[in-house]
């Protein structure tokens, strides 16, 4: 019964990340059910997101444009960087509007578990950046994990000798958290980060 | 920052089931990360069954061949019709490897609430199957909720008439349940269903 085009679809629909087997399989039987033009839809939104998204050449995120809008944006400060990991951290920034200046994504983050090392994320690019100049703030807004951690101090110690700011986002507790259900890691962190008031 | 192929692209994944709209982002941002190639293959897989799968012209189920593989095995009882909602089920049944017969997929059951009636699914073909004369029993093995024991009824009662023999699959306690744990229609039902031993 195995029929091997409904296979191979549900073995390209199980290496997208969080679809096991069997939600593959039902993605795949779902697909074979709609409509033909609803099946072509997401096949060409596929194709044409590979084939319109690039990255910018000077941040690195996600664009259609020559340059993404960030970038593009004579408005935005060019004296202050926000290093992220991943083009959706760019996103998540983007939508606090507390940001003004531009971006370097990463694409990832140190680790030696996994053996990434500074040559497989953006690193000597942000520097490349850091060296022309403009740049006198790098704010290191890498995910408070290990990883993120290792990552930001590393960067931070190579922006020391090029004069530049590097600077770390606080840790501590979320707003609308609870302090009883905060992990005590969480909880140091939103201590030793305390300000008067 | 929305970039009009990336936001198309997370829409039409949203289509699929049980994928809400952040999901629906991070498989986005997952398939414009992954090299060009794997995110061909799943654009082309989607394209392949979607042009390649069609219904079995007697049985209904999926199938890549002229007949599906059930119905052109002349090896496979022709009096037997086992009768099931989903091309899924037929997989599901026929890996009891209890079941010699051949199937019949409605494509549905019977739901006043959703508006589907006995011509929204694939019933009239069934009767059509039956009417030909070698059919002797008909196994009714749509889900065991509302709507399959709606559809299941009403298909017992349409065969009659034509002197078919129409059985319905045991509802009860399944292998490895527990008793305590049982949800009290399935334990009456498992009741009502005893044999003697």
């Amino acid at each position: 019964m195995a029929i091997e085009s409904i296979e191979r679809l549900t073995v390209q629909l199980g290496r997208l990340p969080g679809i096991g087997r069997k939600t593959a399989a039902r993605l795949a039987y779902h697909i074979l059910g709609v409509p033909e033009e609803q099946a072509q839809e997401l096949a060409q939104a596929i194709t044409d997101a590979r084939s319109k998204v690039h990255n910018c050449p000077v941040c690195g995120t996600y664009t259609d444009g020559e340059l993404c809008e960030i970038c593009a944006d004579p408005r935005r400060r060019t004296d202050v960087l926000c290093v992220v990991s991943d083009p959706r951290d760019v996103i998540a920034m983007e939508k606090t509007r507390e940001f003004n200046g531009r971006y370097h994504v990463l694409f990832g983050a140190l680790s030696p578990m996994e053996g990434i090392g500074p040559k497989d994320i953006k690193i000597n690019e942000l520097l490349e950046r850091c060296r022309e100049g403009e740049v006198k703030e790098v704010i290191l807004a890498t995910n408070p994990d290990v990883e993120g951690e290792a990552t930001a101090s590393y960067i931070a110690r190579l922006l020391k000798p090029l004069g530049v700011t590097a600077s770390r986002i606080a840790h501590g507790i979320p707003i609308g958290g609870n302090l009883e259900y905060t992990d005590e890691v969480t909880l140091a962190k939103a201590l030793e980060g305390r300000r008067n008031l």
